[in-house]
C-alpha cells in the first residue's frame, strides 16, 4: 500500500474539477448555450398538484427508498427494510425513509382506544388515555435508533454490497415525548421496584426489561417524530424512546409498563438480542450501542461518477454513550489517517455527519472511517471484535467498514487484514 | 382583568388532572377493565403494507395537512397553503407539511438537465451541473423560512381563526447545501460586484436582488431538506437559502446568479415585498424577519378539551437575527407575564419551541406570547407596529397574537387594546 497524502480543496479546486467533468466556462448570458437555454419548465405554468395536503418526493427521486432483502425473513409481515443512508445527507432521517422492523406486522392502533397502563410495584396503578398524556410536560430530543443487528451479517466477512444494507438499520429523528420519569413518579415507585417491563400493543406483545436507573434517566414516552405524529410502523400513537440503547427496547405501540424487582427474562432478551460467544456462552443485557461510523459516499450504491479531481467523501458516526467529537478517515486502508470535518449540530446519542474533501488522483482507494466518542472510546476493527467475541453473534457489530474503490470509481464491500 | 397566578405542576398534578378527565385507577392486571383489555390489533398479525418503500402518516392523522384559503388567490396554480403548526410539536417541520407558495406553479425540473449559471461581474463565468455542485464542500443547518406575508391579514384586525392561517407560512428544516460564498469565489467576484441577482427556473423566473455582504455571509445553495432531496414545491433540485430573511428571497429551482454593482429593482422588490406606509411611501429591502412568536396550543384549531386542571401551553418563537433565549406568556391578556420553558436545541435563525404548564381553573383566558431575541429585541404589540407603519402593508407583521379561551376551552382570534 503506497503512502498517499490527499490534497485538500484549494482556490479553484472545485472549478478544476468542474472543468474535468465537462462543464463549460459560460458565456455571459443565458440562451447562448443549449445547456443554459430556457428549459420547457420555464415556458409554461407548473401544475398545481403540489399545492397538496401532504407532499411527496419528486418522481426523479423514486430510487431513494427503503429496501428489503428478500431472503432475510420468511414473510414480509414480520420483516425488515433499510434506510437508504447512501442517498441522504445531514443528520435528520425523513419519516418516510426510517427503516422498519416488525415482529408481527404493523399494528393499526386507534389512538382514541389506546391506553397506557402503569402497574406492578407502584403506589397507585394508572391507566392513561392519549389525552391524559398530553397533560404531562414534554421534551424534544434528536436521537438515533439503531437495531442491535445492524451490520450483523458482516461478522462473518463482507456480505452485503451497500451501506443501506450493511448499516441502514438506523434512523435519527427529533422526538417529542414525556420523560418516563414523570409518568413513573405519578404512579409512585416502591423502593423494591428496580426493573421495568415495557409491552407493545402488537400481536407480538413485544416486551423488554429495562433497569430502573435507565428508565429514570433519559427515556421518553414519545408521540411525535420530526414534528408530526409517529408513523404507524414506528409505533403510532406511542413508543418508548431508550436513548443510545438497542432499537428492540424502544417498544412500539406502547401499552403497558410494569414495575418489578428483577428482569423478566422474556424471549427478546434470552433467545434473541443476546450475543452468543465462541465458547457457547452468551453476553446478555448488552443494551448500549457502541461508537460506530460508516462512509456513505462513496460506497457501493453511490460510486464516484465524475472521474478524478475534487471529491467529497461523507459519512455518519454515532455513539450510545454521548457525542462524536472526532472521526478519522483513511483512503489507503489505514496506512494514513486524516481528521474528517465534523458538521452540523453535535447532539448526544444522535447521528453526526462528517465530511472529507480531497483531490482524487484516479487510483484505487481503500476507504475506512473510525469514530471516537466523548468517553474516549475508539471504534475497533472487525477483527478486534472477532478476536474477543467470535463470529456466532448477529448483534452489536460496530467494527470499521471498508469500501474498495476502483479506478472507475466503483465501490465494493471488502475486508482487509 | 383579575390577577391570576397560575400554579405550576406539582407532585400528583398530572394524576389529578388525569382523574378529572375520567381516567381509571387501574387494576393490577390487564384484562380486568374494557379500556385495557386486549384490543383487536393484538389478536392478529398486522399487515405488511408499511414495509413499504416510502412511508406515509397514519390514516388517523388525515386532518393534519396543509390547508389553502380558497379566496386568497385566483388560481390554485399560483397559490399558498399553510403549515398545520397547531398539530405539530418540536422544531422540525416534516417535508410533507412545509407550506407552499408558488408564483407560476411547481416547476418540474429534471436534475440531469438543470444548470446553475454564475455570471456578470465575475472573473470567470460558470455553468455548473448538479454533479459539479456535488464536488463542493457542504454544510448542514436548521433554518426557518417565513413568508414576509405571514400574519399579513392581521394588520387590520383579527381576521383568521387558527394559527395555521395566521402564522402557518413558516417551516423549519435541516438544509444540506454549499456555502454560496464558495461558488462565488470559484467564479471570482470583481471589486465592483456589490449585489447578486438570483433567478429561479419556473415560469415566473422569480428574481431577487441580494446584497453581496449577505451572499458571502451565511447563504447556502441547498439540495437537501431533512436529509432527502428538496421537494418539488420547495425548489427541487436546487434552492437558495437566505437564513433569517424573507422567504421570497429563497429562490427555488435556482438557475442563475448574476453579480452586479447595484440592485435590479425587479417586480418582487418594488410592486411586491415592499411595505406601504400610511403616508404612501414604502419601506424597501426589508429583508430580515423580526423576532416573533405564537401560541400553537391552545388555539382556535386546538381547543382545550380536557376541562380544568393540568394544561400544557406550547408555541413557537423565532428571529431572523439569532436565537430566542426567552419567551414570556400571559394567561390574562398581559396583566401578568410568566417565563416560558424553552425546550430543544437553540439554533440561530431556527424555530424555538416553548412550553408553559399550568393548572387551569376553568375561567376564560387571554393568551399571548412575547419573544425576546439574542440581540435584545422584544416582540412588539400589533398596535405598536400599526402606530409606526399604518395598516396598508401585508408584510412583516410580527405583532403579539392573542387567543381568547372561553370556559369550555374553545379558543378564538381576538384583539385587545
Amino acid at each position: 500500500m503506497t503512502d498517499k497524502t490527499p490534497k485538500g480543496p484549494s482556490r479553484r479546486a472545485f472549478l478544476a474539477g468542474a472543468a474535468a467533468a465537462g462543464t463549460l466556462a459560460a458565456p455571459a448570458r443565458a440562451g447562448d448555450d443549449p445547456a443554459i437555454s430556457v428549459q420547457p419548465w420555464m415556458q409554461e405554468l407548473g401544475d398545481g398538484v403540489d399545492v397538496a395536503p401532504y407532499g411527496v418526493p419528486s418522481s426523479f427521486e423514486a430510487d431513494v427508498k427503503r429496501r428489503n432483502v428478500e431472503w432475510l425473513t420468511a414473510d414480509p409481515v414480520s420483516s425488515i427494510n433499510f434506510t437508504p443512508i447512501h442517498a441522504l445527507d445531514g443528520i435528520i432521517t425523513p419519516n418516510g425513509l426510517c427503516f422498519e422492523r416488525h415482529h408481527a406486522g404493523v399494528a393499526r392502533v386507534d389512538p382514541a382506544q389506546h391506553r397506557l397502563m402503569i402497574h406492578g410495584l407502584v403506589d397507585r396503578p394508572l391507566v392513561l388515555t392519549m389525552q391524559d398524556l398530553m397533560r404531562f410536560p414534554r421534551e424534544n430530543h434528536v436521537y438515533f435508533l439503531e437495531c442491535a443487528a445492524n451490520s450483523g451479517m458482516e461478522w462473518r466477512g463482507a456480505q452485503l454490497n451497500g451501506c443501506q444494507f450493511t448499516h441502514g438499520m438506523i434512523h435519527n429523528v427529533m422526538y417529542t415525548g414525556i420523560p418516563l420519569k414523570l409518568i413513573l413518579e405519578e404512579a409512585g415507585i416502591n423502593p423494591s421496584g428496580k426493573w421495568l417491563l415495557a409491552e407493545g400493543a402488537d400481536a407480538a406483545a413485544m416486551t423488554r426489561s429495562i433497569p430502573m436507573e435507565k428508565a429514570l434517566d433519559d427515556c421518553l414516552v414519545a408521540f411525535k417524530m420530526n414534528g408530526e405524529a409517529l408513523r404507524p410502523e414506528q409505533g403510532y400513537p406511542l413508543r418508548l424512546v431508550v436513548p443510545g440503547w438497542e432499537g428492540n427496547m424502544w417498544i412500539k405501540w406502547l401499552r403497558r409498563l410494569e414495575v418489578g424487582d428483577q428482569p423478566w427474562h422474556h424471549r427478546e432478551e434470552t433467545s434473541k438480542y443476546t450475543d452468543l460467544l465462541a465458547d457457547g456462552t452468551a453476553r446478555r443485557f448488552t443494551w448500549e450501542m457502541d461508537a460506530k461510523s460508516v462512509i456513505t459516499n462513496p460506497s457501493p450504491q453511490a460510486p464516484i461518477t465524475h472521474g478524478a479531481g475534487p471529491t467529497v467523501l461523507t459519512g455518519l458516526a454515532w455513539s450510545g454513550r454521548g457525542t462524536i467529537p472526532r472521526v478519522d478517515v483513511t483512503l489507503d486502508g489505514g496506512v494514513n489517517w486524516h481528521a474528517a470535518r465534523m458538521d452540523g449540530p453535535s447532539l448526544p446519542k444522535s447521528l453526526h455527519r462528517f465530511y472529507f474533501e480531497f483531490d482524487w488522483d484516479g487510483a484505487p482507494l481503500l476507504l475506512q472511517s473510525r469514530a471516537h466518542d466523548s468517553t474516549g472510546y475508539v471504534q475497533p476493527t472487525k477483527n478486534a471484535l472477532r478476536a474477543v467475541r467470535g463470529v456466532n453473534s448477529i448483534y452489536h457489530n460496530n467494527g470499521i467498514q471498508t469500501w474498495a474503490v476502483d479506478a472507475q470509481g466503483k465501490a465494493e464491500n471488502v475486508e482487509i487484514s
